[in-house]
């Protein structure tokens, strides 16, 4: 049975569905990120401004997606568009050092004071896989400890437990003898990740992780997790990376670090702190970060070769960041206040609706994240979320974006951005209470 | 002994110095990307125009750097600069599937035929790490046969050989036995090379190679040396992967493969694809790309996990790669003769007057492409350029920059853009002469 949303949304997108027909001749399942692809076609996004998304169509959605969690002011905020229109005249890749790297490395100094010295990448992915190397190279020690459905990107190490089944390879290509230097513990779960550590503590370079578990699925940490893993790895002589990429500027100005009191030795940056532009940050303490220096370490044996890369601090991503952390800083208060606000509005909003009609899920989240389970009424790590009605949360999403214009990735997370406002979200609570009414989903 | 220039180049550079006293506080080095530090300290670019760099002092140099080769083009030309500026109003980062994507593969499609599909990442670093990922995936086998002193980005498998002295690792951090599936060949020693890859043939999965050894000193292939590599690929069941980041659309429009008429199975862009943007291209073959379709393998057994990520195929970088192309198509004669003329003309001048001054010096290069190799008169591979006299190479190259507003990042290959002149290069065979002449480099 066709469910009418997905009729409304084949309706109303036909142009999407052509230029559909044309990305799968050029691109593998017509695609540039997996997770970009849902049923029956992704729509083709022709421009976005605030919180919407408008695509090839003419259709306009409320976008809770916001560029992968990376758009906190909302999509090309005034002061970040005009400051790269104006850099792009100027210089689009000097190829050299620049200024305003230093002004965008000094602003995150500022607001994350364990960022004692950083180095710029231009993604995520690559930030981390430097993070390991460091600690690699610090340590003398080789593995490397994550959270079972904790992702860290697309870097072959840290390629492992992504996916469910977690102890399943995530997928061809990933040689095993690459990956025997990494160990999987299972998030919120201290005694049992304790256990794991233990076996290895001799050769633990360090342990990576991210504070709430992000695209495995919106996963907070309990009290005193994070903690336990910190205070394991410092006594043991081990690195505790905390991997900042979305939570960074997003939970707290000054991160998650400052909400659960944590003192990495590393920690990486992305998403926010480009403003949208590619980027990503290896920030932490500067003994261990200068073994990266290639002024102090000439010698190739005595270093540890990290990148850079051809677009590391180019001029346009180092102005967009440094634009959205100046606002964020100038406007600490209302930025933050509003998308917990809006968060807490819709985590609460769609609870109580879902508890009113009986149907079984929990909505976790925390600020401006927020993520409903199906049929899961304790969401503690990923297997939880494996183990929910995924299918189900599939289609309430596409129920949104078919019949009400309100755009969630299919199951993944959603993020409140400052250009939100409260009937947004009202909305999304009108929206789903029609869902659950008139649809037959939820029957 | 102060050389006169390095004199002039503190003397004129104050400012940069004092930027400089701040960038080693946040960054370690002062730097984020190691080739860009050079002593006494680089200078701060400030704003970049057609083949220019500016200071912050104010000092203009004609660029030969050009963004790591990238700008092929000269910096920021209005109509990349332009669309740039339009599309940041109208959105920064999607985060969702955009048509001007498709646009820029067809267009790459067109150009490159052999590039049946393709996906795009965020860097170069990114895209040889996912074509090595898909050829293990493709063939079940696990090493990799890359050339000695081959550059093929940060991630972490491809950091072999490639620094003198090449037998000792690339600094610390990584892990002997995730290295234990690279087996490194000589560069331009077909036999020395098809000895190397005999011995490992059972599980060889891919031979990743750049055409023009770039990173490693601008040398280009003899003639014969990648044919004889790709036939034994092919015979051996094994990938032939083109690493064609630096030479896409550099060494003509239609990249190294069409000058050397190669066939490979993969191949990888960069740079000049994204205009100065931040990009990785994955080209190839579409049943060996289809590995990666994630609406074809929906299970992640049978799928090969490659990004994407982000901030791939994001609109800025999008319609900036699009426009550069779309101009390098509507002015192809134009462009190439004109750079490759440039490029040659560089080339013979120097070597001339090297060689009137009776100065041992190799200069190499294909096309927009050069670099002066003293001491050494003929440079096939990487350690040749190693046993070059580097050090008078990076004093010849701060004379030109401190001495003659001339910039090459010391001791790197050079590129001419489409913004240099015949003035340009006269200007640089001048100060040469005038290095050779009155300086006590070459006495």
């Amino acid at each position: 049975m066709q469910h009418d949303f997905l009729k409304n949304y084949k309706q109303k997108t036909k142009k999407s569905s052509r230029l559909y027909s044309r990305a799968v001749k050029v691109f593998p399942g017509g695609v540039n990120h997996n997770i970009r692809h849902f049923e029956p076609y992704p729509f083709f996004t022709s421009a976005a401004k605030g919180r919407h998304l408008i695509d090839v169509d003419g259709n306009k959605y409320t976008d809770y997606w916001m560029g992968h969690w990376a758009l906190i002011l909302g999509h090309s905020p005034r002061l970040v568009a005009n400051s790269i229109s104006e850099q792009a005249k100027n210089g689009i890749l000097y190829g050299t050092v620049n200024g305003v790297s230093i002004d965008l490395a000094e602003t995150i100094q500022k607001l994350m004071p364990k960022a004692e010295t950083m180095r710029f990448s231009s993604t995520g992915s690559e930030a981390t896989m430097y993070a390991i190397r460091l600690a690699r190279a610090r340590t003398g020690k080789r593995i490397v400890a994550k959270a079972i459905g904790g992702w860290h990107g697309f870097n072959t190490t840290l390629m492992q437990t992504v996916n469910y089944p977690f102890e399943q390879d995530e997928g061809l290509g990933l040689v095993q003898d690459e990956g025997q230097f990494v160990e999987s513990i299972p998030f919120n779960n201290l005694d049992a990740s304790l256990k794991v550590l233990e076996t290895v503590k001799d050769d633990l370079a360090c342990i990576i992780i991210e504070p709430l578990l992000g695209g495995a699925g919106c996963i907070p940490p309990i009290e005193g997790y994070l903690h336990g893993l910190q205070e394991f790895a410092k006594k043991n002589g081990s690195l505790f990376i905390l991997d900042e990429i979305v939570t960074g500027f997003r939970v707290s100005l000054h991160g998650a670090a400052s909400i659960y009191r944590l003192e990495p030795d590393l920690f990486t940056l992305g998403k926010i702190a480009g403003g949208g532009m590619p980027i990503g940050v290896l920030c932490g303490d500067k003994d261990i970060m200068s073994l990266a220096d290639p002024t102090a370490r000439a010698d190739k044996e005595t270093r540890c070769a990290i990148g850079g890369g051809t677009f590391s601090a180019n001029p346009l991503t180092m102005i967009a960041g440094l634009k959205t952390l100046d606002f964020l800083k100038r406007n600490k208060h209302q930025v933050y206040s509003k998308i917990d606000r809006l968060g807490a509005m819709a985590r609460k909003g769609l609870a109580k609706l879902f508890a009113d009609s009986r149907i079984v899920c929990q909505v976790t989240g925390v600020g401006s994240l927020f993520l409903t389970h199906f049929d899961m009424t304790t969401v503690l790590d990923a297997s939880d979320v494996a183990k929910s009605d995924i299918e189900l949360l599939k289609r309430y999403h596409l129920a949104l974006m078919g019949n009400h214009g309100i755009f969630f990735l299919p199951t993944k997370m959603a993020a409140i951005s400052f250009a939100h406002e409260e009937g947004d979200v009202k909305k999304l609570l009108h929206a789903t209470e029609n869902i659950i009414a008139n649809s037959q989903l939820f029957k």
